[in-house]
Order: structure tokens, then sequence, then C-alpha cells
């Protein structure tokens, strides 16, 4: 019973290629009036697994207060896209993606969460929150 | 790999079509007695977006606990006809359709909630308050 | 693109067709010894829209904490079964189910919901409470 | 263990107060060119159980081929509106459905299929077919 | 329209064929070092309606947090059997169910829930709690 | 690992207190023009395992087409009570509701489906047809 | 009970706005090897009803079989939305996409399908079918 | 990016420790009259994989159509336990079964099919039939 | 009606198979900045019952809010595999997991939950908790 | 309303980079006796839209009946893991598919299907079928 050996056939790339630069503010016009809750789901996540250099699937939701600005939907659909052939534990994926995003938008409050389709049956789910000091 | 362009087959309208005018209040024949909680859904809500020029699709959500008025439901499916060809970032119309509600039927408190249907990949929500001062 | 003109086949009665009588109130045998919640649910309540004349349908929810009665549900089939050819706004349908059940069972506590089916796209929920002084 | 007897609060009709002439045929544009498959679905059909006299409740189903005619909906809703108050075996109203729709608009084919909901925890489907000859 | 009498096919029985000596403890190995909480679903419960003399059918849910006893399942399983023909209000099986739990295993806390299947369309779901003192 | 022994809290009575005589014939109206199909379908059966002499619970699905006699479903739902308390193999239950329809309702074609609830993990479902020769 | 009337807040338009020409084919390279089959979707069509004057919403369904050309998705996309703010009835759209999407990509086969969401409770299917003489 | 070594903390069985001894046919009591379609459903399944030593989890389905026997169920849910630690391929065990069953019971047809749950994502299922001949 | 004995065709090991030793801590790199939530949901767990020396099968989950370490998924897949042939009471199992994974990862919070399939009709929900003194 | 431009963060490979090396067949040891009916699902399947250079997702099915080998599910998913940052239309993925399948194991029967997710609210499946001469 041995356990067939295969390359992985694509180039594993390290955090560094991703920059929060893509990522547009826009402005919220309502800002002197109210805010606003804002959820944004995006079920087509990809990355790398740095255990076994296999793809791991999920979907990223940020749920989140702004204060001065939105996230254009777009700048972030390729600001997730920049992932794809990172290799990163999800647990830090998540921490990444809520700094980037608050250090570009700066919002009242702001929560991340990674959903990840199983691996070997166990499927995992993790979520990091920031609150405006 | 060239991206062919096209041109959307349709004029966008600016928010000053939009008039409150069409919202018509009703008499809430309990108001001594007791308020009451309304959740009204409208799943087949469109506008246009201001970014690409293409339609967008949602459901919009309005939950609100009435003092003397309640809104009648088909002149609130004519007013949210208006946004039909309108465009507006959702963020916005969320709030504009909460100033609209709120200056017709003067609620004891009010939630309007946008559910906006996919776009590359990723879909969102926003949702905004308004509580009786 | 003219819109032809229909009469409903049937005739509207309203409110005052309907009796309280047609309840009936049950001993709570317990009621020395804990209070109990009740979830009683109606999916099939019809009445007539006062706007359209048209037939409205929907799921009346009754929730309740009992204090020495229970409603015997075979005679609150027979109640609700009275709405359904009276003219009445669902806001007030809500209201008048929990002032007659109120009357006739006396609860610690007691809510009652009218889920009504879309019309031009549009579906409504409302509730109202009560709870003994 | 007495089983009370309550009185249903309306009256019931006979099958006599149901007209076809309600139903309005409108022009197929594309007779000379194909025919279509359309299958029309009423959630909210109403009618009342001959047995009981209480209501029956069900959706009503129906599919055809049209020939050079179409029906129209808002007819077809007025038409069914009309079994509202009658009592009639569900088995004979799907039947009766059948008949009326094919005088109005002779169809190539035509399903007629009653679903109806559980009564004692037995629920119900019938289903008859016309074949243009 | 006569509504045909039918005697039902079995002989309905008092509660007091019931008894909790059915229910086997076995002892919570962690109860020095934490609680649990538990929850335990059997959606196969039948009994008879004390009105109709008709079989009612139901989930029987219970939640609790043990002291120094567990209920064993399958014991819990022929206690609940013994309800099979008897003819109990669903609010008073609920309380009785509660009253032979806690006696036999003594909990910090437990909450008994019956959800009955509809009758003439109306289903009905009842909750009751003990907290130990 | 003891499997402690229960007795069963009810008796298990044999098939011959089953009678077809329960079931009630209709008229069907429209015989003279064209048959229908109806499926009927009763969640809510119950009758006891002969190996284990425990409960077995399960859906059964009628389908037929009649000839000139339709069931009457309230006397369906009392003559599948009987089962409620008899000790049979599904696979024979089946077949023997099979026959009683047939003997008493002599239809063109008819099927009987039992879908039982699963034990220790294994579900189960049979379907017997009878064609009129 | 008077019935409120409204102004449609946009223009509608005629069917002699849609032009095929939006409809861009792409070469099958497999066409020497093998035919395929392909089903698209798009779930956020809209239109206007002809005798309302108010949207219609639905989703269009092409299932087809490619001789020498795909269509290109986005073209499609185009295509259909041209229909926004037209006139038509669901019967005649659905021929009319399946006349353009023939006379651009000349496929083996091709179905077209309409889902239209309900209108006073009734909702439609329709569906047209193209088979290469 | 290494990837740990683990070692299986269980014994790896081969297919000879399993025995059709352990099934037990029941006659089917109404062969004179017609068979019988059966289904039969174990969604608690699980046996080893040869290439990784890796437990693999999924639902057997038997469909069959008996001669003069059926098989008894509890006998069944031992003869599939037999396989929880042997290792083989999920096409060899469908083929296993099959054998097995068809052997002890010799019915007119049978189908064994295996759904196995994702494994790397990916999810297979196999089927495989027996005809008397 | 006799209940045929059969013998477990596997061995029932006892708890001290299992070895914490196999779960793996990976450092969480974000300690410094903030926490994360995570659940971990393993669908595929299976232990033996100790009362019947029959197959257990259920879904584990695990919630926690780590300090300085996370749990290495794939060693947790290991971890648990160690209980496949284990006899042991799930409310004792959900202890004993959540006892190795705190030994292990000492993290701020850890909540463990076992949902098992049902046995007689009956399933049942354990969970316990750590919080971090 | 300008519509920005990104530049897409990853190379697009062309299909030569994918080889059919990478599947391993293996010996159905039941060829003598019988074919089997197998179903493969990855729903994980990613590669690159060649119109727009943006990520396609979506579920690669593969249906088939084998002669003398089945694929090895591991080298399934290597093989399909190539398509990850090729540039090709999903028509031609489903096709390339097939070919290399085909060329490895030989099959009798096989269909590989290609559900893709929505792009601009459009979602597309495409199958293509081959049969052993
Ligand atoms: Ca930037
Ligand atoms: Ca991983
Ligand atoms: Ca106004
Ligand atoms: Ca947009
Ligand atoms: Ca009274
Ligand atoms: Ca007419
Ligand atoms: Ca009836
Ligand atoms: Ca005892
Ligand atoms: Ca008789
Ligand atoms: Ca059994
Ligand atoms: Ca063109
Ligand atoms: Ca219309
Ligand atoms: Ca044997
Ligand atoms: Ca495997
Ligand atoms: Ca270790
Ligand atoms: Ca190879």
């Amino acid at each position: 019973m041995e356990n067939k050996h295969y390359d992985r056939p694509f180039t594993v790339d390290t955090a560094d290629v991703i920059t929060s630069d893509l990522l547009e503010p826009i402005e919220y016009a309502y800002k002197s009036k109210r805010s606003i809750d804002i959820k944004i789901t995006q079920p087509e996540y990809t990355s790398v697994c740095p255990m076994t250099g296999l793809p791991d699937n999920g979907t990223i939701i940020i749920e989140y207060r702004p204060d001065a600005h939105l996230v254009e939907l777009k700048s972030l659909k390729y600001y997730l896209m920049q992932y794809r052939n990172v290799g990163m534990f999800y647990e830090h994926v998540v921490n990444k993606i809520l700094d980037d995003m608050v250090s570009v938008i700066n919002p009242l409050y702001m929560k991340v969460t990674g959903e990840f389709t199983p691996r070997g049956g166990i499927s995992s789910v993790g979520s990091a929150e920031y609150i405006k000091p």
C-alpha cells in the first residue's frame, strides 16, 4: 500500500506578492447622516496549503461598518485574486485580509471570515475582528 | 485576449427622477393600543451599477414599527420601480429608500436592507437603520 | 395596453361577522407547577384584501405562554376560518386575532404573526405582542 | 372524549356558479412557425371538500401545447377564483378545469394537475390529460 | 353532505400505564470536571388525541445539563414507547416527560419540547423547562 | 457490555384484525370521458416489526388510475390506522394494502409503495404493482 | 374599496429595438470530432408585460447542440439586456430568442425556456424547440 | 513544505474476513402472486482505502426484485459491518456485495450502488447490476 | 418473535489506545495583534457504543479561540481516527477530546460538540466547554 | 462612469502544459464478470477564461463504464489541477478531458460534464460523450 508521489503542476508564491494597493476606497455619501452594515461574500476564493502545496478553496466573508469610505467591489475581486497561488495557512489569510482592508478604508468595525472546503473530510472556518479604537 | 466593448442598450437616469410622492401612507387603526413589527420583501428590485452601467439585481427588505401610519404595498411597488434605470451605488440606494420612507410614514423604527446578486462571483448586502428620536 | 376589469366572483364581508365565541379554552393541568411555551402554526389562512377585493393567503403563527387555560386547536381552526371572505388589512387582522385570543384564554404572554404570500412580487410579515399586566 | 360539532362559517356553492366565460384567449403569434410547451402554476387554489364542508387548499398546474391561442393569465386567475366557495371532489375539479380550458383555447395538448395539502396527514395529487384528436 | 362516523381500530389507554421505572440513569464520569449540554431527539413519537381518539405524531426533544447522571438512550426509547396508545393533550405530555426525567436523573437543567405534525392544517409546538433549585 | 432486555409496552396483533370493509369507494363522475392519475401519500403510517416487536414508521404512497371508483380519503385513513399494532414485514404490508384496495375500487392500475424510516442506520422502500387484466 | 391608478415610471419599447447583431459566434474547435450539449442559464432576465406595463422577471434557459459555432457568453448577456424595457408576451419572447440564436450560430438543436416569477400568485414557464432540418 | 508521515492507528484486513454466511434470507410470502421492488440504503458504510490506508465512508444502496426470498435487514447490517477494517477499492466492494447477495437470496434482479464521500475534493459513485438469466 | 444474536465482526478497544501525542500545534502568527475564532468540523467520526458493541457515527465540531497555538488539521484527523474501534459513551468522548486538545494547544476558549446519528430513531448531541482560567 | 483597468495578478498558460501522463489506470478486477457504472465529481475545478483572463470555477463530472481499467482518483486530482492557470473555453476543456481520459483507460462509455459558476449572472453547463466503437 504505497502512497505515490506527485508534483504540484504550478509554482507556489509567498505572501509578499500581495499588495493592498489594488483595494480602492469610494466615498460613503451618507457619512454625516448614519453608518450602514455591509456584508460581502466571495465564494470562489482559492489559495494554496503550505503543508501540502495543494489548492485550498473556500468562501471569504467581509462584514463591516464604514466610516468615510466603502470598498469598491471590483477592486476587492482583484485584491483577493492575488492569493490564488500563494501558500498561507487560512488562519493567517483571514488576518492579512483584515489588516489590508482596515489600512485602506479605515472602518468603524470589520470582521473577516474564511470558510474552507473539506480536506480529508475535515472543514474549517476562521474569523477575526477589528473595532476602531 | 482582447476584451470587446459593448454599449448598454438603455439610458441610465440619475437619482433625481425618484420621488417619494408615490409612497402612500394608510392609517394604523390600532395605534392607541399597541404597535406592530412589519417586514416587507421585494425580491425583484433592479437598478443600474454606476461603475459599469450594467443592471444590478437584488432584494429590498424593509422592517419597521409604525407610529400612526403604515405604507400601502402597491404604492411601495411603484416607488421602488422608479429605480429601474437609475445609476446608484447600492450603499446609497439603501439610505435613500430609508430617508423617503421615514419622511412619508414617520415610523417609530425602520431598517432597510438590500441584498444584491453576485457580480464577478462577489455578492453583497447593506442595511441602514432609523430610530425615532 | 388596456387593463381589463374583472369582478370578484364572491361577496366580501366586514369584520363584524367574526366572533371570538368559537374559541374554546381548555384547562392547563400543570398551572400550579410551571408554565409552558406554545407555538401554533396555521399555514392555510385566507382573507380578502380591502384595496383590491382579491384573496390574501398566508400563515398565521400564535406563540403564547398560558396562565390557567390553553386554546383548543379545533376551535381555533374554526375561529380562523371566519376570516375567509372578510376584507381587512393584514396589519389589522393580526391585532384582532390577538385581542380575541387574549380575551378568551387570558395568557401570561402572546404574540400573533401573519406571513402573507407575495403580491406584485412583494411579500410582508406583521406581528403584534401582548404581555399580561 | 366527545367530538364537539362546529358549523362552517360560510356558504358552500355548487359547481354551476363556475363559468368558462371568464377565460380569455390571446392569439399565439408563432403558430405558423412552431408550437411551444407552457406550464402554469397557481399555488393558491382553494375550494371546499363536499364530504366535510371544510376548505381544501392546493396547487393547480396547467401544462399545454397551444394551437392558435394562449390563455391570458389574469383571466385564468379570475376563472380559478370562482371555485373558492364551491364544494367539489378534487378529482372532479381537475376534470372540470381541463374541460373548460380545452373549450376556450382548443390546444394541441393539455394536462391539468391538482396537488392538495394534507388532511388527517394524507395528501393527494390528481392529473387528467387531453390530446387533440 | 353527511360526515360519516368511524370507530378508532385500537384501545386508548390513560396516563397511568406510563412508568418512569423504564428510564435508566448512567453515571456521568466527568461530573467533577465540568458539565455538558445534551440534546436528544426522538422524531418517531406517537400518542393519541384525547379530543378525537386519533393518533398524534411528533418529535420529542430533550435538552439537559446533567449533574451526576445521564439517561441511557435505549431505556429512553422504551419509556417514550409507553405513550403509543395513551390519550393525552400534548401540552400535558411535555410536562409529564419533564417530571419523569427530572425524578430519575436529577439534572442541573432540562427542557422538553414536543413538535406535533399538522391536524386540520394546524401544527403546534410546546416546551417546558426545569432549573435545579 | 450486556444488552439489557426490555418488554414492549403494548400488545402486538396479527394481520387478521385488518378488514378492507373500512375502505369506501366513491363514484368517478368522469369515467365516460377519461381516466385520471392519482397519488395519495400518508407519511404517518406505523405498524410493528415482527422480528423485534418494535414500532416501524414510514410513508405509504398509493398511485392509481381509477376505472369507475375513487377511494374516499377519510376511509383510507381509518383503513391504514388498523395496522398500528399489527406485526408484519413491510414487504408483506405493501402487498396486503394493494390486494385490499384493488378488491374495493377495482382500478385500471395501482402501485403501493412503503418507505420505512431507518433501523440500525438502514432504511428501506418496497413497492408492488397491479395492472387490470 | 377603490383601486388607485399609477403610471409606470419608465418608457416601454417595442420589439424592434432588439437586434441579433449583438450575438457573437465563436468557433467550436471539436466540430470534426463530436458535438457537445450546452445549457446556459440567465436568472436575471427582465422585460415588460404588454397587458399591465409592469416589469416581468424570470430565468431564460438556452439548451443547444452546436454545429460549427458556439455563442460567446458576454455577447449573449448584452443581447438579452435589450429586452429590459420591451413590452412582449413571454410566449413570444421565447420564440424570438430562439429565432435570433438559430440565425447566428446555426446549431444542430436548440431549446429556449423562459421561467417567469409569479404574478397574482400564478407563475408560468414556456419553452420552444428547433431541430436542424 | 514537508508532508509529515502518520501511521494509521488500526490494522487493515483483507477481503477474506468477509463471509456471506451472515446474510439471512426470509421467505417472500407473495411470490405466487407478484414480485416487489425493494430499495435498501445504508448511509453509514465504512471500509479502508487500499491506496492510502485511510477510512473510506459512504452509502451503500441495494435495489432488487426478489424471487422466493427477501434479505433480513438486521443480518444485512452485520454483513456490511464486516467491511469496516477491510482495504478494498470501492469499485470492487460494490461487485463483492452484489455477488454475495445474489448467492444468498437469488433475486430476479439486483443493483448495488456505493456513493463515497469526497477525498481531496473528489467524490465518486459506482453501481453494478445483476439480472437472473 | 425471537431476536437472533450476532457477534460484532471486529475487536473493541478501550480508551487507553488513544494518545494526544498525535495532535500537533502550529504557531499562531498574529498572537500579538488579535485572536481569531475557529470552527473545525469532522463529519466522518466513528467509534463503538459500549452498550451494544455496534458502531456509532457522528460529526465532531471543535470551536476555539487560540492563544499562541493552532491545531494542525491533518494531525487532528489522525488523532480522531484513533477512536474508530474504541468503546466509549459519546458524552465521555466529547470530554476526552476537549481535555486532549486543551492540553496540547492551550487555547483561550474551546467547545467540543458531538452530533450522533440516530439509533432506534433517537439522535443525540453533546457539547462541553473550556475557558482559560 | 469610467471602468478602471486591472491586470490579472498571475500568468495564464496555454493548453500544452497539460499532459495525460498524470492519469494512472488501475485494473478492474471484475472485467470478466460484468462492467460497472461510475460517476466521479470534482467540485473544485478552476481554469482561466481566455476572453477575460479571469478565473473560471466549476464542477467537473466524469461518468463512465470501464472495460479493463479504472482511473485512480488521486491521479485524476493531479491531472485536473494542471488546468488551474490555463486559458481555455470550457466547451473545449470538456472535450480535452474526455480525449485524455479515453486515451488512458479506454472505457466502454464515457461522458464528461463541466458546470461553470455564473459570470455576469449567466451560468453554463457543457457535456460531451464517447462510446467505444
Ligand atoms: Ca490603491
Ligand atoms: Ca489544508
Ligand atoms: Ca403621495
Ligand atoms: Ca456592481
Ligand atoms: Ca365559546
Ligand atoms: Ca370570454
Ligand atoms: Ca378533503
Ligand atoms: Ca429504573
Ligand atoms: Ca365498505
Ligand atoms: Ca424492522
Ligand atoms: Ca455580430
Ligand atoms: Ca404578466
Ligand atoms: Ca447464513
Ligand atoms: Ca480513496
Ligand atoms: Ca505531538
Ligand atoms: Ca501515467
